[in-house]
């Protein structure tokens, strides 16, 4: 009998939580931006939890977002992704280690060796989050006063990534013959200098760092546009996607696996993960009294505007505490007006609930209880809508702990998940091959 | 009675040793490049020995050198800085942690946060090795053709430098005041946003994360030039010097000295510390013979070629077992030449053993029982050559151990150096001040 398909999970974090009422939850720390012992039991939670990978959000300048909703949200901060994971590196022994890095403004030198070295650090655990960065405010702390367009990052973010996987086959995976006796350190037929002259960037190699142990620390990608989507199909070996539901989730599953059949690449060469925010209760009311309670530590008037922006509409004016009224037709975007409206529906939520579940966190999610939701999960996995998750915790410690806990058990039960690591690097975790050089055949 | 003036002693480290034989020298680790146990024992050891910090030495490129010599040298690759010292900073309870960056090749904005997050990821314990990279290699990484000429790369770091520090103050100290009770995260009256526009540099700001630890980690500088000499009086902490003698220790501590004094900073602001190999034995003979083993170790071709270059002349002709011969005045830098025949004279070395000296490590080292280099360290401090040493170990782990198991504790004795460490913090460890914040008064 073969094993079924198996979920992956990872833990998309920043400190406090995605989140942005979870600081002022009861038991939370409010600290845990400045305080790496947090971070610490976190990343050692997900290991005894069996997590493939902690994935560390990014982003390259205090949030664009007005100073009264600024103020009040712990986002204004965060440890630096390389810094932060190569520490966790030397506190965790298996899980897998996720930093985003940026194609825009970085250097694929830097780049390289920074993964490289986390890569032999962590004994094979680093992952690279390639992203693009469409922030305007990061523009402005590199120097450039307008952002790059859509199309131009796109297409210096491929030449990047050659840049990059070509600087991690400057040596073959055997060059390093350390032999005492003659005195050879390393074969120098078995280096390679790249030589790079693009477009966009000049690098002549080789990069001063062995191969990596996995070959490449896994590529992992969220785009979502049409470029994005290409872009992963043809280098990524792990999607971090968004979707508002099982049926957004099985399209853009077809739509992905559909573009590496086309490209000759196997469809389990790239899972797809979807982001989902997981909260869990004994009892389903439970979980859902969990949420309200973080959703109500939103700041309301940071709310209201973001509910008011949603629907193109001043929902200020509204009786917070009565429901949704029928609003005219503007100028807002369809999908974010109808999505606000269908979630007021579905949930019941009075005008104040529906302003602080926006601005908390308005993405998908699961609450229930461990058995719901490892259905709901077990459902994503067998219909194929995904190949497992990359998990946000509604509130730290307790959020986490409940679903180690609670829910990885559960998925243990089931078969679905691994009960202990099978091999020492994230591709072991993801069932990733280890990339051949492109330079060298091995020995 | 007051305490004497204390030592304070840095570790410059390469994983395998600075010492170009070191990698085949019995007990040695040849891994060590790829392998993050021996770097996390390192350390460890260090911090026994109350080392006040860890320097890891680093460049952009593989090393500039014939291949010939190249493949049979350990430092063609290592890891990169600042995922290996923030991997060490959970591995570690206090020993200071400090990382080269290079001005001319990263952005202000990225050094700024790393430092920042490993100051915060390590309890106040990052220092930065403000370097301004002249590998003309290095430059070819980075997409430059032609490499920066010199005074316009120090007026580009000193612009850096007042870039990196702004972005540390971006927030007052106590600006986080994280009120659950009323929602407010942090005072944006405590922000300031720097929005720096000079000559080589535009960046907004404010920097995403909080004020390190240290207020700004420890700034170290290495530059020996007049504009480097300059630089250092105006912004270093730290210099990491390198000297032949005493007398030659003595002339840059009075001339830099005096350069605090005309910029009106206490003489104790910065701190002195020449690179120094240190070879123990348990009597100076053995010394010497652990000196010659690791020397003997160098490939004598690669080192013949050195001393070639050294004397502009060709030494390969010369009876490698005799005397130095000889030589008739060339084109060579007269120094160079000097110090070669002076260092054959003094150590009676034949032409082997001078080549192989010099193509191991050629600079300045103490070499003697734990009596004789105590002996010699405490003249250093005592006659203003030095207010302490970078160290460098001839071969690991053995080098290293003998130091801190028989040197650390004669120091001791003598009152020149700690028992314990007595704060938690570099600056602590270096007796430096907590610099204040250029835009915000203490509250």
């Amino acid at each position: 009998m073969s094993k079924p398909r198996q979920l992956h999970l990872g833990a998309f974090m920043r400190p406090v939580s995605i989140h942005t009422g979870a600081w002022r939850y009861p038991g939370a720390y409010p600290d845990a931006n400045f305080n790496f012992n947090h971070l610490r039991k976190f990343a050692q939670t997900l290991e005894r939890g069996k997590f493939d990978a902690f994935f560390m959000a990014d982003h390259l300048a205090v949030l664009n977002m007005p100073i009264d909703a600024l103020k009040r949200s712990h986002t204004v901060t965060s440890f630096e992704p390389f810094t932060l994971l190569s520490a966790l590196a030397g506190a965790t022994e298996r899980i897998g280690l996720v930093a985003t890095a940026s194609t825009t403004f970085d250097a694929p030198y830097h780049v390289a060796r920074r993964f490289a070295s986390l890569d032999h650090i962590s004994g094979g655990r680093a992952g690279w989050n390639i992203v693009t960065t469409s922030n305007p405010d990061a523009a402005l702390n590199f120097g450039l006063d307008d952002h790059m367009e859509h199309d131009e990052r796109y297409r210096r973010a491929r030449e990047f990534y050659d840049v990059v996987t070509g600087l991690w086959d400057s040596f073959a995976d055997d060059a390093f013959v350390r032999d005492v006796t003659s005195g050879l350190f390393f074969d120098p037929s078995r280096m390679h200098v790249l030589d790079h002259k693009g477009k966009y960037y000049s690098v002549r190699g080789p990069l001063n760092i062995a191969r990596p142990v996995q070959g490449w620390p896994v590529i992992v990608q969220a785009g979502a546009s049409e470029a994005g989507k290409q872009l992963a199909a043809e280098t990524a070996e792990v999607i971090f996607a968004a979707h508002n539901s099982l049926a957004d989730g099985q399209r853009f599953y077809a739509d992905v696996k559909g573009r590496l059949d086309k490209l000759g690449r196997a469809r389990d060469s790239l899972k797809i993960l979807p982001g989902a925010l997981v909260v869990v209760g004994d009892t389903v009311e439970e979980a859902r009294e969990k949420r309200a309670k973080v959703d109500s530590l939103v700041d309301y008037a940071n709310a209201i505007a973001s509910l008011s922006i949603a629907l193109g509409h001043d929902a200020s004016k509204f009786d917070p505490d009565g429901p949704l009224p029928d609003i005219p037709e503007s100028n807002a975007s369809k999908s974010g007006r109808e999505r606000a409206i269908a979630l007021a529906k579905r949930d019941n939520l009075t005008v104040r609930q529906l302003a602080q579940r926006l601005g908390g966190f308005g993405g998908f999610a699961f609450v229930g209880t461990p058995k719901t939701i490892a259905d709901e999960m077990e459902e994503w996995l067998v219909s194929e809508g995904s190949d497992g998750f990359n998990l946000m915790f509604p509130f730290l410690p307790a959020g986490l702990d409940d679903f180690v806990d609670k829910v990885v058990p559960e998925l243990q039960r089931r078969g679905l998940f691994r009960r202990e690591y099978e091999g020492p690097t994230l591709r072991d975790h993801l069932g990733l091959a280890r990339p051949s050089n492109r330079f060298f055949a091995p020995a």
